[in-house]
């Protein structure tokens, strides 16, 4: 039974004890927003169960949804032209250490299985995949079977996958309405199956098997996260037809999803201008049936490639305030190259970043403790703390050393941008005391 | 005569031709906006003189206002434990470069008025200043004379400065509203006014005086950037009765800069959760005459030193959104060091991005230009018009290349993230064709 169709029975699992704990919920609540579909805890029981071998963890559940604090995923994984297992282990343990509450693995290259089996085994977050991308590493999209479909599901679930992106929303019918895009198709799940669907003349495989895939992910408590394969690749194709043609079908196989016991989340934009935003979550959570909504970004302008980290976490900001509980992070390389591990940091920070900014915009309680410890370390002149409470404290100790090229002793006392003189804030003391 | 009480004349002066020629407007609908006090052109007649020497440029004015495009500001400077001319010359070149449009001299150290005649000098935007920094410089705060307040601005003035910053609203009777914060003052001026006032036994200087300074001002036509003394220094001390207090002292300033034919701004906060920043910048609207707003930040979350750039670019791009027309940037070194070049360049492109995504939400015509031309490369895979339409094209040209470990022969033609045959792009160009 997975956790969704334990909740709807009444029952509070270990995960949602320790979710509870970890939130500083009660555990009754977390089991009532998990039987109300809108808390998602992926958790494959073969990841709870942890591996075996030198650096085997297990997972460490975690919720995601409005009742709890916005959560991040970091995507990682190799690409056909590179490809290391230990590299992506090392993006994986810095995007944990830099906030990261879920690891997507993208690989499209080298052995996939492998790299898969290898990251499962040493996350104590959740992983999740896009299935399809195995599903086409050994042969062409066009002959993929629907048992190619299900026995990769099968295969994934087996590992321990926690969560799973099924594009089976994009159906034939909403194709064409992607032709008038300025770019077309960006999803790769999206693309890879609209090619299919015209190759073989028939329905997205992923939408006509969704009961089937649903049976294999119920087995093992694989969480679904419903892929938006018409997502706008730019401003300008934001809040289209093409795109919400999609969020209905999603709205249904949501439905569909809880009737198969399976937890579900909805993936959203994406590119999408700033003004657009609360009108896009609030019309995935009325769609939706309260369903977790998961965006990338999404990014609130196109003109800034080597900045997409910071594009991103405005919208991303606006969207885990307006309704996103999951935000996808973007890195500095996004749209250019597949990030390293210094991207990897960039992009969780600044995800971070928005996904806390939110969680005090919506007056999550507690959420503001750690910004008032550290605006109590200034008042103090406290700079060792200032430093070790800060999100990354090895960047914040970095920044403030290479600034103070002033005398040693002093230098605890004061900082370089206004010397011990003109400090406000010392100034302001004196006067206030 | 100033750009204000010209307008008010019904006239259309050339730096309002300038401006309508660079924002795509019409010179009456310019001139009608600096008259309503909406827009502000700042814009010293020595400066617009420009200088004389070797590297002397003019001024090219801009305008500051909800009818045209977000501006933003760099705040550079020298401090009493560092101070280079040609420093601060480069930092003032790379802000330019990445987009500032203003740039505020905060030097409160080495030679200050040699170090500003020189960038005023070599700027062909307009140059800030807070007068206060440089009446300190040669004698406590507590002994400051109305003369030296006057000299100070008039010395200013003659060099050329555009815009001051005057922290005229903090009253007296405001200063005990601070005794409760958290973090009491935090702007420089603010807390050295205090001082004064608390060891004169007198009202604020700078209000006494308003009327004379604004006469200095006018006969130059600077523009008054009224300071908020009280603005808040950490999330817990925003929207608070300190902040608000001065507020309304700002609103009747905006009235009496006016009267004296003087062109003026006001200064907002700071640090402000995300959800109170489109309350600040309404209630800021109505009380202040909607004179435009210049916000420093503001930064969503306090939590985050070393990444305030990001943390501010949030804040910036909601209150431009629904108020702010003039953005201070914000460096990755606040709260923790004084700026380098690169840390300016960092805290220019992320308060651009914020501008930039605020004036396509707000639909400012042809604002998503860039954006339309950026995703139109994309869909070419035109790699090298995606770099170098780019906003900083170094750095997306260093990622781009740094992602390509791939054969150089097919490098133009995708990038490290899919590769070749994974490219959703690519496939569904091949299935909408």
């Amino acid at each position: 039974m997975t956790q969704y169709s334990q909740a709807v029975d009444g029952t509070i699992t270990p995960e949602m004890h320790r979710v509870a704990e970890r939130e500083g919920l009660g555990a009754e609540k977390v089991r009532d927003e998990v039987a109300a579909g809108r808390l998602v805890i992926p958790a494959n029981r073969v990841h709870l169960e942890g591996g075996s071998g030198e650096g085997a963890v297990k997972l460490d559940p975690c919720g995601i949804g409005r009742a709890v604090s916005t959560k991040i995923n970091a995507n990682i994984g190799a690409s056909p032209n590179h490809s290391c297992r230990e590299e992506e282990l090392l993006k994986m343990q810095w995007a944990v250490k830099y906030g990261a509450d879920a690891v997507m693995d993208l690989s499209t290259g080298g052995d996939l299985d492998e790299i898969r089996q290898y990251l499962i085994s040493r996350s104590t977050v959740p992983i999740g995949t896009v299935p399809i991308y195995s599903m086409i590493a050994e042969k062409p999209i066009e002959d993929l079977t629907g048992d190619d479909i299900l026995a990769t599901c099968r295969r994934q679930a087996e590992q321990g996958v926690d969560f799973f992106t099924i594009h089976a929303g994009l159906l034939r019918s909403s194709i064409p309405l992607a032709a008038n895009r300025r770019l077309g198709i960006v999803s790769r799940g999206g693309a890879l199956l609209a090619k299919w669907m015209q190759a073989n003349d028939a329905e997205n495989p992923m939408y006509e098997l969704f009961d089937e895939i649903c049976a294999v992910m119920a087995e093992y408590d694989v969480s679904i996260s419903l892929g938006d394969g018409l997502r706008p690749g730019c401003l300008a194709d934001a809040s289209d037809e093409a795109q919400f043609a999609e969020l209905e079908i999603l709205g249904d196989l949501v439905l569909r999803s809880r009737e198969a016991g399976v937890q579900v989340m909805v993936e959203g934009p994406g590119h999408v201008p700033f003004d657009q935003i609360q009108m896009n979550m609030e019309r995935q959570m009325e769609i939706c049936h309260g369903a977790p909504f998961y965006v990338l970004g999404p990014v609130v302008t196109d003109a800034f490639p080597g900045y997409d980290h910071i594009t991103s976490a405005i919208g991303s900001t606006a969207a885990a305030v307006h309704g996103a509980s999951f935000l996808c992070y973007v890195t500095p390389s996004e749209h250019l190259a597949l990030p390293g591990p210094e991207e990897v940091r960039a992009g969780c920070v600044a995800c971070k970043i928005a996904a806390h900014a939110a969680d005090i915009a919506r007056g999550l309680p507690g959420s503001r403790d750690l910004d008032d410890r550290i605006a109590d370390a200034r008042s103090d002149f406290d700079w060792d703390r200032q430093v070790s409470l800060a999100f990354d404290s090895d960047r914040a100790g970095e920044i403030r050393l290479r600034g103070n090229d002033i005398d040693e002793d002093n230098s605890d006392d004061y900082c370089s941008m206004c010397g011990r003189d003109f400090c406000a804030m010392r100034i302001s003391k004196e006067v206030l005391d």
